[in-house]
């Protein structure tokens, strides 16, 4: 029997993975662009959460949007009515955005005119949490009706994530969504994330989160 | 409303590959080593297809099998007893082969020292019809159990392939598996195409198989 050679493609792509990412935040540093990578699963409430952001930060921020999305491009076009530039990213079957990815993408986009990069990931907590997109920060939207065993079953989504969104906390099921157990949990995993509870619908916790970010953005810009 | 860009990644990975996989391509005519990639469903009879071949081919080419798995490594483990160099490409759960993960495991190879190199793809009928592994052969086999409306739900992976291989002749369905349907449609999909009985269980058709593919390497050394 002669000896079995194992390729680990795997290991072998987010390897290269991480060093494009590390040549997309060089060129974004350089540049004074912000970019944050929004992960959730389908309908926890990417889309809606990057509408309230342009809402609070367009006025002040010039911003462009990445929407992420396996075959459609619905979510680009209910952006892009909020007058921001969006780029649609079809990844035809790809469960994630990678950074080969968005560097295709911010070939498109000039720099030089924007202040804030939002990426919209593909809609699962598995793949997107995998692959480092090139962003400085990463947002994980955890909503209420998904139920508060998430974190235990998607830990790698939660654990490299800066900030734990609570979305649809207006829902009446929040009543028995174990809050404390959840940052517990995520506190476990990551230290110094912050878990935010907010309401893309009502607006509860979008100030808390636009004045978050912008803090994000004003440190990144120092 | 401001214009969406779309960027279509599919289209760009394909196009990318494609290059890669001529690339592979003209590193093995070099070496004047063949190479065959066999796809198909789980269960159809890949790993049994190349024991045979192994069998049949081995005391007069030299080969070697690149063992595409999602995860486990069993079937390079099954080749390996047959003495002949297995590398294992275990995927990360990636539905196909593409030539990146080709020319990975092709680089674990001396080509000078290989007549024939074996691709066992991911076991699906969708993914890997798509992505060129730079091999100058495709094979798909297809087994009797899976029924004979396969060639109209997967055209692709029938389309691309140079000879079908009709696993599991020896299987009592085959009484009611339309075999001259599947020839016309594959006929219509590929004119050039051959279509083949076999059954890897009783040996039925694997010297006509063997002597198709044998004379595919004769031609490729000319």
């Amino acid at each position: 029997m002669k000896e079995i050679k194992l390729i680990d493609i795997k290991q072998d792509i987010l390897k290269e993975n991480r060093e494009s990412a590390e040549e997309i935040r060089k060129r974004l540093r350089k540049a004074k662009t912000f970019m944050i990578n929004i992960m959730a699963s389908p309908g926890a409430g990417k889309t809606s959460l990057i509408s309230r952001t342009i809402a609070k930060l367009g006025p002040k921020r010039r911003i462009a949007v990445l929407e992420g999305d396996i075959e459609s491009s619905i979510d680009s076009r209910r952006i892009s009515q909020q007058g921001v530039e969006a780029i649609q990213i079809r990844t035809g079957g790809f469960c994630h955005l990678d950074a080969w990815m968005i560097d295709k993408a911010l070939q498109e986009l000039d720099l030089s005119m924007l202040d804030i990069i939002l990426i919209e990931n593909v809609g699962n907590l598995v793949c997107p949490a995998e692959a480092d997109t090139g962003a400085f920060k990463n947002v994980v939207i955890l909503s209420v009706p998904e139920g508060d065993d998430k974190p235990f079953k998607y830990p790698l989504a939660f654990k490299v994530s800066d900030i734990t969104l609570i979305n649809k906390i207006d829902y009446p099921d929040f009543a028995e969504f174990d809050l404390k157990s959840i940052r517990e949990r995520i506190h476990l995993l990551n230290p110094s994330a912050l878990v935010l509870p907010i309401s893309c619908r009502d607006g509860s916790g979008i100030d808390e989160w636009t004045a978050w970010l912008d803090g994000a953005i004003t440190a990144f810009l120092q």
